[in-house]
């Protein structure tokens, strides 16, 4: 009964969206799911079984449960077997969520923070932007090192983390930046945090007050924009073009107290800020007594093109906090950033992130030590890039049918996305939702913007995908996105 | 040479201040470094030479040598020896931080978070409250747990984690609430958050605005008032008696937007909010619309007397939001808590704490899943119950000679730590410092008021010190305590 029902789902899957195996059993299992075919508490059948039924391999079988059990349709009991959840979490919209949040009574700030600019929590399919390839990640290297760093553990280990943050990675991370990104730093300057959010919060709250105005590249990154949100500044949007933010005299009358900027592989846009922006911005940064927080975005990957200082190694002045994360190099989820901050916030900043956050996780702070100090790290990213490079090549020479007069590629230079630029007359958000019925991600430009109507394209990210789907996917995206242009192009404008 | 210098520092603070050696060994150590006579670089002798040299077991020379690692005075480089670290951080005194955030130009949101109500970072005398004894962690079957989930791990658990945390850690902290604290919860109602100061700010970002009013306890949780000051909330403070917080009419004048609670045992009196005033709070905040946060601190742990509802178990309204962490009976650096909240917050608090905080460490959460569902936490619960049950015995039959009309006791049927009242004339700043002088912590308890000036006393913690150092200092403590008290009774009143 169910395999049929399944292998029906997967076959139309096949036809109407041409989505990968796994994918489409994914669906399928979790439309049973949600349409109560599979009612919660409803035991499936093994792996094993499933993967005779249906002739599919066992891994299309098992990725797929994977899948639903970490997405919590589904729970897997050790040596019982595996079960339809009985809380089977419900997809929302954004429309049902402000509704929500309306009957919820959230404080104007709450339903703000809950409703816009928000991240989709599922994001697998190919072309996603904003994550990178975690699965070549040496998982089982990681656990030896966590293995000895716990077998090595005394108490003081289990406590939370003093002083910004365990030594000699702090240490680690200064000797990276030194050499790597040419920040001039000392390991007393820099604090480990739970990522660049975290980073982020701590700035806005310890330099800035309720309503002061914030600088922001438009179209801008969201989480930094939820991160100002929480924190109660007022957003001042400055348009980005192709080296970067590009304030004008106009916007300085919004007297700026932080200015936060991406100028490796501004994010969405990928424009790489010039050496003469970045002199600009230092210079508008001292003239109003602002502080610019540089997240460090992307830095870590750059195919062409020379190496451009960062803006804390420009900075004569010390008003530049420089953000990174290892999620990028590492995986996402291990939740371990750090922040370089001028040698004169060091005490307080080390002494307001204790109080608010009580940092911790020192275990893995030192097994991610003595990765970076043996070389791991730096083999990790010498691979990455190398696997990127190639992911980005196809990327680029699928897309190749598309461009022209009327679609133009942005910031392909470095970084794990591009983009595509469009007439400003293409509707994006809905040659988007087009591309997503063919089962990829690909994010239109519009929805980054904070204040301009003036671009339209999309972000299309080679990190997530490997490079086999973006093979397989590219020539249809391509195709996608020429044919919907020619047929806005038919289209009478009104 | 060294070691003539340590032996003669070690002497000195024996006879001084009466400290442990691994203390004493420390402040020599730490005493050599600040005043340069150990210079940057410097190779320390190894603990084996250390120990021979001074006479000193093996086991006390780690034990300094590692806080002295961990606090990032020295480097341990692996197969090469342990140096004196080239950036020894410098104490900061609440003073000097003052100065130095003027000069670097914080926000005043910025200094207030970097200088008043801070804690020290530095806590491992006895008597340290707010900490519970985590050297008695089960690290070994920690780390088995940790490898099966790595081994098992697939890319996806690499990732952030998404719709609120890993569903089987969901299921289990909803089983456990349901079981010990009769909240009436579902699995998706909770929401792993990386600890009660997370889950503060979350609320407090979804729930209020920047101006709105927060009811705290007078004397208050520092942590949770750092959360409403980064948040931009109005604190009002309300005085606690022994049946915890008591809200007169003229109160209801500073209308509640958020009531933040510490009912089980408050912090820091230690009062258990009695069941009448359970129900008044419950109706205060349904009058004014306000919602409840229950921070059910130090609720694993009682001693005598019958457990009374959570206010999540008599709210009939969903006005409550219950707030709890791990780092009482497995250690504080796992940082890892969870906010169980009212259904029709679900989706927009799941959304948003994604968006602000992407949260994530799931090979973690699968473990922890585990450790509590084979029935570890409960045995850990237990044995810890156990444990400081007997150290509560030991400090109360300790500090029995100084009771009496000037000093009782509060807060002793629960939690880690009591509370010793003592007359208002008694400047309880100067007695803690008296204290802190012979090698303990103990906290004044004027220290946690917010405007009430009627209250003084010590905090005073039993979790984080064994039961030998308990039952060494404890008379100590209460022989300072005693001639304290007779010395100032004697003194004329200006």
């Amino acid at each position: 009964m169910l395999s049929e029902l399944l292998l029906t789902e997967i076959v139309r899957l096949g036809t109407e969206k041409n989505l990968p195996l796994h994918r489409r059993l994914y669906e399928a299992l979790r439309g049973a799911i949600l349409d109560g075919k599979l009612g919660s508490g409803d035991r499936l059948p093994s792996s094993r079984e499933l993967s005779q039924d249906l002739g599919l391999s066992r891994n299309t079988v098992v990725a797929a449960i994977n899948q639903l059990s970490v997405e919590g349709y589904l729970i897997c009991r050790i040596g019982s077997g595996t079960y339809v959840n009985d809380t089977v979490p419900k997809p929302v919209t954004r429309r049902r969520l402000a509704r929500i949040s309306q009957i919820a009574r959230l404080s104007r700030r709450g339903l703000a923070l809950s409703t816009v600019y928000c991240a989709t929590q599922l994001e697998v399919q190919p072309f996603t932007s904003g994550i990178a390839d975690f699965s070549a990640f040496p998982v089982a290297l990681w656990q030896r090192l966590q293995n000895k760093h716990w077998r090595m553990t005394y108490p003081e280990m289990l406590d939370y983390s003093h002083m910004g943050g365990y030594a000699p990675l702090r240490r680690a991370v200064a000797d990276y930046l030194r050499v790597f990104r040419s920040v001039p730093v000392d390991a007393d300057q820099v604090i480990i945090t739970s990522g660049t959010q975290q980073s982020l919060e701590l700035c806005a709250q310890l330099l800035a007050d309720h309503g002061d105005t914030v600088w922001m590249e438009d179209p801008a990154y969201w989480g930094a924009v939820k991160a100002f949100m929480a924190t109660g500044l007022k957003i001042h949007a400055v348009p980005v073009d192709d080296q970067g933010i590009a304030p004008k005299a106009a916007d300085e009358t919004a007297l700026p107290k932080l200015i936060y900027v991406t100028p490796s592989h501004q994010y969405p846009t990928g424009a790489v800020m010039s050496l003469s922006r970045r002199h600009q911005l230092l210079d508008i940064a001292r003239r109003h007594g602002a502080w610019v927080l540089e997240d460090d975005y992307d830095s870590e990957f750059r195919f062409t093109g020379p190496p451009l200082s960062s803006l804390a190694g420009l900075d004569k002045d010390q008003r530049v906090l420089y953000l990174g994360s290892f999620s990028k190099v590492l995986y996402p989820g291990l939740k371990l950033g750090y922040l370089v901050i001028p040698r004169k916030l060091g005490d307080p900043f080390k002494q307001a992130h204790y109080d608010l956050n009580r940092p911790g996780q020192m275990p893995l702070q030192a097994a991610l030590a003595e990765f970076i100090e043996m070389g791991h790290f730096a083999s990790a990213l010498r691979r990455a890039r190398q696997s990127y490079a190639e992911r980005r090549r196809t990327l680029l020479a699928a897309l190749k049918p598309c461009l022209g007069s009327s679609a133009h590629i942005s910031g392909a230079e470095q970084g794990l996305h591009l983009c595509l630029h469009l007439p400003n007359t293409v509707n994006d958000q809905a040659l988007a939702s087009r591309v997503g019925e063919l089962g990829m991600i690909v994010r239109p430009l519009s929805a980054y913007c904070l204040e301009r109507k003036d671009i339209k394209g999309l972000v299309i990210g080679y990190g997530y995908a490997p490079l086999d789907d973006i093979a397989r996917y590219g020539p249809l995206l391509a195709q996608t996105i020429s044919s919907y242009l020619a047929r806005s192009e038919k289209t009478p404008k009104r």
